[in-house]
């Protein structure tokens, strides 16, 4: 009754489970869409619908797509650099992908290894990465600059140790745009050991 | 391609426009729906759906519903009491049902009075309200304390001079688990002036 009836009641409690969301800007989010039906809340119900339809899950790359395997590992012109790129998460290919870093394929692991909270290399999709790595002459691993990222970064090279592959990570450094004023230590002094001639 | 084909992307790009969201946190939500398929983003589509549907806009107060008139209007123990509370936006009305505010009925008004946007009395639903304000013997104008809504309360207060009816509005004074040290001098002196004996 509160809130105008049980359908939006329900709308409104399964919003705040979105992340970034809590009951009150949940509440805010449908009461925006109710004012904007035509405009914003027709559209979005039949975008989530088609969505819904839609998406499925890489068999072979674990990215989100349309179709399975998804546009990356289809395109042939991906596998010609033999790049694959380790992340954790979808967020980070589509971040990569963003980037524009060009012709590369993608290994989603689906979290990193983090034994407080349970999760083994069995949890992770290692085993798939490690069994299709062999089609590849380098892997990138592009995980977060996190502990947890680290230890997941150095059980994946030693699983790849002695397959010859040729494993590397991401450089540290100043981020373009930033100030170095604001910037960590850790970062600073990896910036400094990793300079480059001008 | 980007982000997983053109569905995903639509869908990204309509969540951005809901308030509290933008380009990264739309991004956020989308793809934690997508993990979450069966649990979070099917319920979430029906639940859209259903609401989309449902939803309504109730002729007499303004208020969302499925129905119109809507569950307030249409409860007679509601207009028993006398008491019209009038406010600027249907979150406001939510948010006095949840305080418990008891038999009353409504009217929103659907904005506040601000002639630097624009807005003038005709663009809010100030006529209706002096057409039904007679069926009731107080008027509690409980809008926000901006200045904007302070000029509308005055406004609507002047529309409602000669019809005898007792117009209110709500009391100001410190906020329930307020600290006073935190608290404005506006609001101080109003508690100060308005205070009451125990």
């Amino acid at each position: 009754m509160a809130n105008g009836g049980p359908e939006i009641e329900q709308l409104i409690q399964l919003m705040a489970r979105l992340p970034g969301l809590g009951p009150r800007s949940a509440r805010r989010a449908v009461l925006h869409m109710i004012k904007k039906k035509d405009g914003l809340m027709i559209p979005l119900s039949r975008a989530m619908e088609r969505a819904v339809e839609a998406v499925t899950i890489c068999k072979v790359c674990g990215n989100v797509d349309t179709r399975s395997p998804c546009a990356i590992c289809a395109d042939p012109r991906r596998g010609e650099s033999g790049l694959l790129i380790v992340v954790e998460d979808v967020a980070d290919l589509w971040a990569l992908e963003r980037a524009g870093v060009g012709a590369a394929r993608y290994h989603v692991l689906g979290g990193v290894l983090s034994p407080l909270d349970g999760i083994g290399p069995d949890d992770l999709s290692i085993d798939a990465l490690i069994a299709r790595a062999p089609e590849y002459s380098e892997i990138v691993l592009a995980v977060n600059a996190t502990v947890e990222g680290q230890t997941t970064a150095h059980y994946v090279t030693d699983r790849l140790a002695g397959s010859g592959l040729k494993v590397t990570r991401l450089a540290h450094g100043v981020p373009v745009g930033g100030e170095l004023d604001y910037l960590d230590e850790g970062t600073l002094s990896q910036a400094l050991k990793a300079r480059t001639e001008i």
